[in-house]
């Protein structure tokens, strides 16, 4: 794909359309990452966007959430506490492939004479389309058109269509639909090592040495195919059911066969011109982990029969309906910047297909997109995703966080194996248990456990759930909350002060470091809420409050202690440079000079041994400037701005993750034109491919991020303690900002222009926000007149160059003084 | 073993022999340990004490020096730079099982009626030998005596006998003479898990997955059995030759046979009572990286026909002509202490046993005694063995140290895979490629490359030897002072220092710190000695000079360039506790409470996560203290004790290398008991299996660590700069100490008592040694009156119990202001 600063898209290709991303040429140059822009889910279900014939692939993919295989992890160099069950997703079989044969000859785009081409996936409609016209080598023309949808209303539900009309003449035509399991056979996922070039890619999934997926049932009849499986050792269990309708004046024969790993319906038509033939493909996944597998092939079949009794068509209205809905209370409008608007709703969109039926099950770093970090969760949930979830779909927000509530005893375990009280949250999972090999950017991160209960809080204080929170969230809450008590110690350096040694923060490029400034601003805050709601809830409700007391071994002096340790909290920072060290010894080292390392060594992970890495000032991602964001009341604008003039010329931005921070930052302390340059590394990061590894999956955090930079970036929003405040920022190249937020039950439309924020209630009761910290009650429409923003500084820390979403010029700024016309303003 | 503190021996089982370990009676309780106390080996081939038979034991091991398998390491976590190619030391073919049947009843020793059993090895003649009267199911007494040697002298020659006489009436005889591949068999080596009781232990070597021996050919005939393998991986190759005679008045019939694997030479014997059966088994052992396994089988038969021209007893005097030759450089005394001049006689046994013909390999952490570490080559031998070998048989220090100039080449690789200039040697090797799975306690310790320099330069300045450091030493003492001008990086913190960040020092509790004390000071010393040694040869040899220059590209400037190095090292100090803290940020740590630590959670690397023992203040082994030794002259008496009484309570002793280091230190300071109680968890690491993992081989590094603690503990024997000074501190309970130093080619005997020291000029020229500072010129016997050594501390620190190398009282002491009347003395 060609780029350029302004639209790295190639236009030519992927024209742009605000409800869609159109493909109007097939290309084999980019199948990877092409496959995951056009994958379709609903969170529970994921079918990358690989062509129907089945064939030119980077990794033909279908994931289920949660399902995953288990292997024991293998240390080169063992030691205590080390994790030992390595878990992976599973590709389960393959139900996409509809093959088509004219005369014989296969449908094989790579080769195609294409007479016309057009792929789309249709966000409003929630359905990925193909039309084509195709010139036989016989030379008669083909009119190809399919369909591929993951139902958001009917969880375990897919539906396939393809359409051929012959144009010219009248031809045999043969459509083969077919079950592969491609776990198991030779063309199993991964095949091709296309992107990274480099020998290894601890981003990537690793490949099974052995089965996988062993078969328990296979049927066919009735114009079905039935499969069940169950998972070598971690004995999940799966169904699958396909059915099949053709429609069509041709005469054809139905030919239904399947064996293990293989089932095909094979329609054999004597085509003739212009008379169409639809043949309709309707899928079913089950899966579990206890129940056995033929029994999940029951469940199929009764998800078969109720397609077969109200019809294919009634889902994709019902699939539209509940676009409306999601659109309703989650988009976010840039009118008059098109190419923005389409990418930023691509986003969105990938969010409601890593999310929206994932229900017990967490998200995924790649939904169900990809296998991409082996389909584990992470941190990247709560603080990137979340918060969108929060403020458009609670319920969302709720089943994610009720997914780690469920994970508590595991972490509770983990947090013993490494010597601790309360519960420890693992750093990769599936099933609960730390998956982590690598300790150092793995275990170490501690701070997943603030982040966790930073998200729950948010969630409650936003919607007001405190149902959730008395009967669930506070346990995580307070478990959270003895981890952080238990690792820290006191210790008198200059003052008596609480400090957490031995911690890795977001940025992996420096490892088991004492007092990271974010981890202890994070887990200050997670010591101090968990105090707080503990109080509160049990002003709230005497009787929930005795039993969660009980429940939890919970006395008065234990809240107390959390309250000291979070006030005796060590911040550390440097009198000199004006700013937030990384951590108690991250100025201490040498600085890494980006601007004399060749493009070709980047990201450093792939070239530099991580004891070089560590052992220089250089960021994979914002550490220090994601305290500044998430805790932002804790921090001066000035001291905001310092620590981001310091950290951001050292940021590498080798993490899809960094761009969201930078950009949010850069638009609090005046660097509007890198806030907007950042947006775009963001935005693209998956449609232009900025970081060469879009073919492992979607990366569903930095979509949740480019939320985030619409809306905590240019709306300005902040909601420390529940105070929702917006202090606006809006580009200057852009006339308007529309986004919704739900508060309380309630939904606020904000409209920002240059000169004013509209506040409209479109549902609910009236609620009460802050513009630039006055409070604003919105029931109806309110107009908010806005001032001028403050200083807009430009061009202080050079430019960044939008396809990497870093800096040429990596030289060092000293902070130095702050200015004193920012201070505490 | 039964133990007690100051004997942990049970000498009923083990009585006193000064110059023989004996067992006395046999027992399975100990089998790993017991095998490893009586293997033989000569440095090159080894063999594990197992019973001829060939049946109980912990591992039938036999074992050759480099001779290795190599594996893809797999990390669970990949990344840049990590090592890529495992090496484990192969257990060659068995050639030590010599069966016994009477009466076709097997002898077993775990199950026989031994009349009388008497299992010894000679540390003067260098050979094993077992009597037993065994009285067999039929109540036949048979008397078997058997000997094992490998020959010193004949670095490729093992010889075995058995004699086998009825006592007490006929019977069939069957004597069985076997070679077994055990690598590749159902019977391989680490068929048991014995000692350790976790599920993993580090120390360990792994199993292989798959056959490591590939035959290329076998032979049987004329007596002999001949055996050619390649590794499969590696393409090392072996040859393996047993010859056999047999010497009785019995008839007899003698049946060879021979298959891949698997060979046999059967006596069937009429045994009449009194008639000895006598039968000998004369081994060859031949391995190569290049040569053919079948050139190597023919220089298998050269061997045996040497043998057999020669006869085996020639090979017993030549053994015993060698021995008579080390004990004369090598043997320290102390008379009236006959337990520990026992197992003082075996450690240094097992010094020649680890060394004698190493050769151009390098000294394996277990010698040939065992797989652990999988037959690696640490920093163990420079630092532990070198100075032994350096002042008793200076040849062998000369080839260990070749040995690592021959690795050169891989050092300077892994240098630019670690980003760095010069070479870095790997911490663990076999093939001279870094083999470290666990970076932060392997390669991190960067220290190896200082260690090396040191016993560079202390073997040519103790023996003279410039055209070797002429022609190749200073090869590797340039390119190591290059990687660590490289690595560290000045910086102004309090006065401009040149600091080394991101290393790990010995004490692998604590990791990946900045300015590790240790490695500063070594480093230090390596960059002053580079440029000091480079200006001596400039001066010795103006061509030998210019020739070095040109090879190594070397000019004035980069020879400055280390001067200002050195010169500018960050030493961390704390003024407020007076003492060095072992890295920058050590103090900053929580002390580790050892007195709250079970004694089940022993040693602490088997029952807390790495991040869990890394963040806080606690010590696997010595660090600080190590380089109070080794860099005396850097630091005053006052800040020796305050050092040592800062860390020993927080030093576990968890490795075997720590007491020696301990005792040493403590001697020095004046904690005279304490350093005896040290000395003695040194002596008995293996005798009395203190470490619970003897069963893996000998520790050769403590073996070397034993002359350390006798020769620098209480001879005071310090060698900075060359400059031989001796402050003897004689334990009050020894009535004399007699050890011997060879010096430029002389041999000094050193007498000491509690009032005098008597220095002997044994061999060669006059030599000047230093005793407490003044010069001694050595020509003759010189007595030195000895004042009184200084305070005797007591008890300070708490008792030492013996078995455990480790204080019960772990608790803190603060150092707080050194004694005045120690300073500087």
């Amino acid at each position: 794909m060609s780029r350029s600063a302004a639209d790295p898209l190639d236009r030519h290709r992927f024209p742009i359309d605000e409800w869609r991303l159109v493909e109007s040429s097939y290309s084999t140059d980019d199948l990877g990452a092409s496959e995951t822009c056009f994958a379709v889910g609903n969170g529970y279900l994921g079918m990358r966007g690989n062509p129907e014939e089945g064939r030119e692939s980077y990794a033909h993919g279908t994931f289920i959430n949660g399902f995953h295989e288990t292997w024991p992890i293998h240390h080169a160099e063992e030691a205590y506490g080390f994790a030992q069950t390595g878990q992976t997703i599973v590709n389960v079989p393959d139900t996409k492939v509809l093959k088509l044969y004219v005369d014989d000859e296969p449908l094989l785009l790579a080769d195609a004479d294409l007479e016309s081409y057009e792929r789309s996936i249709d966000f409003a409609a929630g359905v990925l389309t193909r039309d084509l016209v195709w010139r036989t080598p016989a030379g008669k023309r083909v009119k190809v058109s399919s369909t591929r949808m993951v139902s958001f209303t009917e969880r375990h539900l897919a539906i396939m269509t393809m359409e051929v009309t012959l144009l010219d003449g009248d031809a045999p035509v043969v459509i083969s639909s077919q079950v592969l399991n491609r776990q198991d056979g030779k063309d199993e996922y991964h095949v091709k090592d296309a992107a990274m070039g480099s020998g290894f890619d601890p981003r990537k999934a690793q490949g099974f040495a052995s089965r996988v997926l062993d078969p328990i049932s296979t049927w066919a009849g009735d114009d079905r195919i039935l499969m069940g499986y169950r998972c070598m050792n971690s004995e999940m269990t799966l169904g699958v059911g396909v059915d099949h309708t053709i429609v069509t004046d041709n005469p054809y024969v139905p030919m239904l066969s399947a064996e293990n790993d293989y089932g095909k319906m094979v329609y054999r038509v004597d085509a003739r011109a212009g008379q169409s033939i639809v043949v309709t493909k309707t899928v079913a996944y089950h899966t579990s982990k206890g129940v056995p597998a033929r029994e999940l092939v029951d469940r199929c079949v009764r998800t078969l029969d109720r397609v077969r009794r109200h019809g294919t068509e009634l889902h994709h209205e019902e699939q539209k309906l509940w676009l409306d809905e999601f659109w309703a209370n989650a988009d976010v409008e840039i009118p008059g910047q098109p190419a923005v608007q389409q990418a930023v709703r691509w986003n969105l969109f990938q969010i409601a297909q890593a999310s929206a039926r994932a229900e017990q099950n967490g998200i995924p770093a790649k939904g169900v997109t990809g296998s991409g970090y082996e389909g584990h969760y992470f941190w990247d949930t709560e603080i990137y995703v979340l918060p969108f979830l929060t403020y458009t779909l609670p319920v969302m927000a709720r089943n994610a966080l009720r997914f780690r509530y469920q994970m508590l005893p595991s972490a509770q375990r983990r947090a013993a194996v490494l010597s601790q009280r309360g519960a420890l949250f693992p750093w990769r999972t599936i099933n609960g248990e730390e998956a982590s090999a690598y300790y150092a950017a793995g275990t170490a991160q501690y701070h997943i456990d603030a982040d966790i209960s930073y998200a729950l809080c948010r969630y409650v204080e936003a919607t007001g759930d405190d149902e959730f929170m008395l009967r669930e969230g506070v346990d995580i809450l307070v478990e959270t909350a003895r981890m952080w008590a238990d690792l820290g110690f006191w210790r008198s350096n200059g003052g008596e002060t609480f400090n957490i040694h031995g911690v890795t923060g977001p940025d992996e490029y420096t490892t088991v470091v004492n007092n990271n400034l974010f981890t202890n601003v994070m887990a200050k805050d997670n010591l101090q809420k968990a105090a707080d709601h503990v109080r509160r809830l049990r002003d709230l409700s005497p009787d929930g409050y005795a039993a969660l007391a009980d429940r939890l071994d919970l006395d008065e002096a234990e809240i107390e202690e959390w309250e000291r340790a979070a006030a005796g909290m060590s911040i550390p920072f440097d009198e000199n440079l004006g700013i937030h060290p990384q951590d108690d010894h991250f100025l201490d080292g040498e600085v890494w000079e980006l601007a004399k390392t060749p493009e070709d060594h980047r990201p450093l992970l792939l070239h530099y041994h991580p004891l070089v890495i560590y052992r220089f000032q250089v960021l994979k991602q914002a550490d220090v400037c994601m305290a500044l964001f998430l805790q932002g009341d804790s921090f001066t604008q000035a001291e905001k701005r310092a620590d981001f003039e310091y950290y951001d010329p050292i940021t590498t931005g080798d993490s899809t993750l960094s761009a969201i921070v930078q950009s949010i930052i850069a638009a609090e302390v005046g660097y509007y034109e890198m806030a907007m340059n950042y947006f775009h590394a963001g935005l693209f990061v998956d449609l232009a491919d900025l970081h060469d590894n879009a073919s492992e999956g979607v990366h569903v955090a930095s979509t949740g991020g480019v939320w985030a930079m619409l809306v905590h970036g240019f709306g300005g929003l902040r909601d420390h303690h529940g105070r929702v405040n917006l202090d606006p920022r809006l580009p200057t190249s852009w006339e308007r900002l529309t986004f919704r937020l739900n508060l309380a039950g309630s939904r606020v439309r904000a409209d920002l222009t240059s000169d004013e924020l509209v506040l409209t209630l479109e549902t609910g009761d009236p609620v009460t926000v802050r513009v630039r910290d006055e409070p604003v009650e919105v029931s109806g429409t309110i107009i908010v007149a806005l001032a001028d923003q403050g200083p807009r500084l430009q061009g202080a820390l050079g430019t960044l160059p939008l396809i990497s979403g870093r800096r040429e010029d990596g030289s060092m700024i000293t902070a130095g003084v702050p200015d004193p016309s920012l201070q505490d303003s």
